[in-house]
């Protein structure tokens, strides 16, 4: 059995609750079948384990660091890149007829969660690499994606998001870095940047960095930001490469985890002159990124959610092998100690796991299939509307794996006492490298403020509207169900509740008092988000109930496992909504109350 | 100001709530006055700045190694820990008279806590020392108190804990090591531990492990184990050293956190002959462990503490010094940026480090006080109400900061954003070291277990009515109050709910349901924790409130500072425990109702 997922529980949630096979009836993807995409979760898997897991400890332990001016990482890491790239991967969701897989970004989220759960810090260069490509498919001249697309589909370039400058990390409108025109029609890029993963290496022939900057005289704040592209080397017309650009290293930083990943700070024209091109229109430079920031945040929550599912994994597997102590009503201690699995806090800690790797792992692959509802629906209206709950879901679908199954993670450790803090076991890892997701990409602090103060508010609240709509579905479906009738009540009282407080948040901006809701979004965040994690438990647990009815062996015990796990998160963690609810209703003033000076 | 604690809020809990210098008063601490208690605590401070955390993260860097059959730690441990013990810190609660400095333990607490703040993995060092001498005082021969302790009360010998076993962790009745008698009244030890912290190192002159072990022959369980001292060197009447003992280090353990604390594999008798001591009675060594187990996990409780609180004072100064992003009503991006203690959000995770580590801290010290009352109340009857209270609290003292401090170091990474990630800044390291403390010294799952099954059933639930009653007389005095009067309605609601909850628990462990009760023994130590430091929260509020009325503008915004963490502990987390009680109330049988095959 693979380590880095249940094959049966993602099989589930494609096939029998997502109904992955059906994209393939759709003209976007005709030459697939539901076996083909199977397949390529396969070579995903194979890839996984056979190149990424074996190094994910030794990158860990043996960073990337500066030997003779360049950056020196495991060798392992572009053995596995490059096999990566051999398969294709760096092309999953590219049309066939372009060359790639033409795979759903909903199957290609799953293949790419393989990579994470087996070495996120290998897996976060294709990760750069494909969002930079996709930028540059989108925004970029045909120039531009005549020259550095095909590379960057075939792994031989790698791709960087150059964004945080050290005044500009959550304020992005505040970014320095500075463009002037030269008279070729390119730029010349003045500036700093900082936290740029894969800023410098030698994984790739080349790497093509996307900088976020103001050109000279722009104004101040967002709107006056543009996107430019600066390759590390010039790239002729035929793909070979030239003179280097003046990107210089400026130092490398030391991480909690994600050590295999080189973060950099990255100076841009402090010699010569740093060429850059711009991509799309000048003062477009942050929208286009918040374009495509949907998909970079959904992958941000699947990194989290395969973290934790490798924990869990981990403890599973160790709980069920390790004996220590005895049941409570039986501690006859010349008995042989049973396997901690047996012990119900262990138990408590696994169920707990399970529910919110399995939980996070179906809003994740929600929100893919929501992205490919948007972009190839049959039906305008029903393209339309995924786009909607997908702009609602994504601070979602960001934050709360990043909250919860750094949790797991922290369970996981738990599950292995003592042994699960040392380096000695991979638990210890998987929690420091999922504490870097509440982080990057938007804190999920910047999360709440997105849903609360924007997305919730958005088209009159029709966003919100279209979300409560699917939930009281569900809902509504359960209350006729033998085994979940009894869910149905509950979850369709937290959705009233987050109308209500959604109501007074809408209250509460339009009188003028943003200061006073934002002093809540968190708890507004964390509730919305366990509603939603509840919505897609039921709405598994439908489909659970349902494959129940006529199941092997194995599928029973794997069926009432989604039942269970569904119960003990309507039980256990849903209530707490009512709380964070009340907060947000309450509009409360606490926070706002104190003063910095009491601090 | 010292970034270990904030001096203000400790002199607040020492000497205005909990009233240290009424401890002078009593005939144990003739010597002292106030003053010479506060003036230790300065001592503690400097030497803490000066010795121990400036090697902090150099000691998180360069673990200890083995070179040539040595281990080998970086040398500014052993100068801090020389000045630890030239200062007579290994003496703190030793009376005046045998050489001591004659301290309260609610004040060898205080003092304790600078150094875990500074460095928790150098300090530990000193923690288990002082841990085996009071062992060896309470429990050991007249000949043994000769020939150990004045070494070890002066740091001149290190001491150990030698417990766990590879098959024997949180089920210590199954410790495998055996003792066989010798000829002269000694005893020969074989076996193997393993996480023995310090068990080997050349830090001091000599080692005494305290191991627990079985007599050839007792009985299988926790009633067949006895305790055995063996010294890594044999220890001549005159305190000279002679022969080496037979106790080889099998290996060095590598853990996320605390790297600085040698982390071993010990083999006793692999060799020739491990020579070792009974420390009191055959068949004791467990009992003899628990006795000592208060103090123990106040230690431990207290070293969350301080990480946390630590962490909050890197967070509180960097949100203070940091601008970045502007008001949510003026963003005009011309304008400068402010420092992110404006934004609501960074305020609300401040807020919460704060309440939860100056409640931690709080309860800790409150403990503390309990062992001196349990030690020295003129009154015999609040000397046994004084034990009572603190057996009931130990688990709470022990688990409570380990996951809630935790929790404080979470957000001190957070608030520093990408910073707080890495290891340029020192949170990061907080949260690695934190991370043990929900583990050792009995897990946290282990600790609801003594509270649920043991604590809360003793003496027909008397220690359970001692707390009640606690509990009730802050909730009565807080309704006369102008400020807190809303308070004491939620309180007095909250500890009724404690009370259903257990009466529940009795009700099935009378049923001889115990399985039932202890997979519901988490929410019930959550829940209990959440009640007490409500509780004590309140108890320092009211005590603040008083204090606001005459204060100067400094102190001003320190009590204000109380009253509104103390407000956002009832507004934001108190309402957490009325789910958690009715998880008990329930009986939840969720996760006993979940089979593992299904997991």
């Amino acid at each position: 059995m693979s380590s880095l997922v249940s094959r049966r529980d993602l099989d589930f949630q494609l096939f029998e609750w997502l109904e992955a096979g059906r994209l393939a009836g759709r003209a976007a993807f005709a030459d697939h079948a539901p076996d083909t995409f199977a397949a390529a979760i396969d070579t995903a898997t194979r890839l996984a384990e056979r190149h990424f897991a074996p190094h994910n400890r030794k990158a860990d332990l043996e960073e990337p660091r500066l030997e003779n001016g360049r950056v020196v990482t495991v060798p392992e890491a572009k053995t596995a890149l490059d096999a990566f790239a051999a398969a294709g991967f760096f092309a999953m969701e590219v049309p066939v007829d372009d060359g790639g897989m033409g795979l759903p970004h909903l199957v290609a989220l799953a293949c790419f969660g393989l990579f994470d759960a087996a070495n996120i810090a290998t897996a976060s260069y294709p990760l750069l690499t494909i969002a930079a490509a996709n930028l540059i498919e989108r925004f970029g001249s045909h120039d531009q994606k005549q020259r550095y697309l095909p590379h960057l589909r075939a792994g031989r370039f790698f791709g960087t998001m150059a964004l945080t400058e050290p005044q500009a990390g959550s304020s992005l409108g505040d970014v320095r870095t500075t463009a002037t025109p030269a008279a070729d029609g390119t730029w010349r890029l003045k500036g700093a940047k900082i936290f740029i993963s894969g800023g410098e290496h030698e994984l790739a022939d080349n790497i093509v960095h996307l900088v976020l900057c103001r050109i000279a005289g722009a104004p101040a704040g967002p709107r006056g930001l543009s996107l430019m592209l600066v390759s590390r080397f010039a790239v002729g017309d035929d793909g070979a490469l030239g003179q280097r650009n003046d990107v210089a290293l400026a130092g490398l930083i030391h991480k909690m985890g994600w050590r295999g990943t080189t973060s950099t700070m990255l100076n841009f024209g402090e010699g010569d002159a740093c060429v850059a091109e711009i991509v799309g229109a000048p003062g477009q430079g942050l929208a286009q990124m918040f374009q495509m920031m949907n998909e970079a945040r959904i992958g941000v929550g699947l990194g989290a959610v395969m973290l934790g599912y490798a924990g869990y994994l981990q403890a599973l597997a160790y709980a069920k092998g390790r004996p220590q102590g005895r049941p409570a009503e039986a501690k006859d201690a010349t008995r042989p100690q049973v396997p901690i699995v047996e012990h119900a806090d262990v138990r408590r800690m696994l169920l707990a796991q399970k529910a919110y790797v399995e939980g996070g792992l179906a809003l994740c692959l929600y929100a893919g299939r929501l992205v490919d509802d948007a972009r190839t629906h049959p039906d305008a209206e029903e393209r339309a509307r995924a786009h909607r709950l997908l702009d609602m879901l994504t601070p979602i679908v960001k934050a709360w794996p990043a909250e919860w199954c750094l949790e797991a993670n922290k369970l996981a450790i738990q599950v292995h006492g003592g042994y699960g803090y040392t380096r000695e076991y991979p638990v210890e890892q998987l929690y420091r490298d999922n504490r870097l997701n509440p982080i990057h990409e938007g804190t999920n602090g910047i999360q709440a403020l997105d849903l609360l103060g924007r997305k919730a508010m958005l088209e009159d609240g029709r966003l919100l509207a279209d979300l409560v709509a699917g939930i009281r579905a569900t809902a509504d479906a359960a209350a006729g169900s033998d085994a979940l009738a009894g869910l149905a009540g509950p979850l369709a009282a937290a959705v009233d509740r987050l109308e209500s407080a959604t109501a007074r948040v809408r209250t509460v901006l339009a009188a003028g008092r943003a200061t006073a809701a934002l002093a809540n979004a968190t708890p507004y965040l964390d509730m919305a988000g366990h509603v939603v994690v509840a919505w897609l438990w039921l709405d598994q647990a439908l489909v659970a109930e349902r494959g129940l009815a006529a199941a092997t062996a194995d599928d029973h015990d794997f069926y009432q496992g989604k039942l269970a796990a569904c119960r003990w998160f309507f039980r256990w963690e849903l209530p707490k909504a009512a709380h964070w609810a009340s907060l947000v209703e309450d509009m409360d003033m606490t926070v706002l109350d104190t003063d910095p000076g009491w601090l």
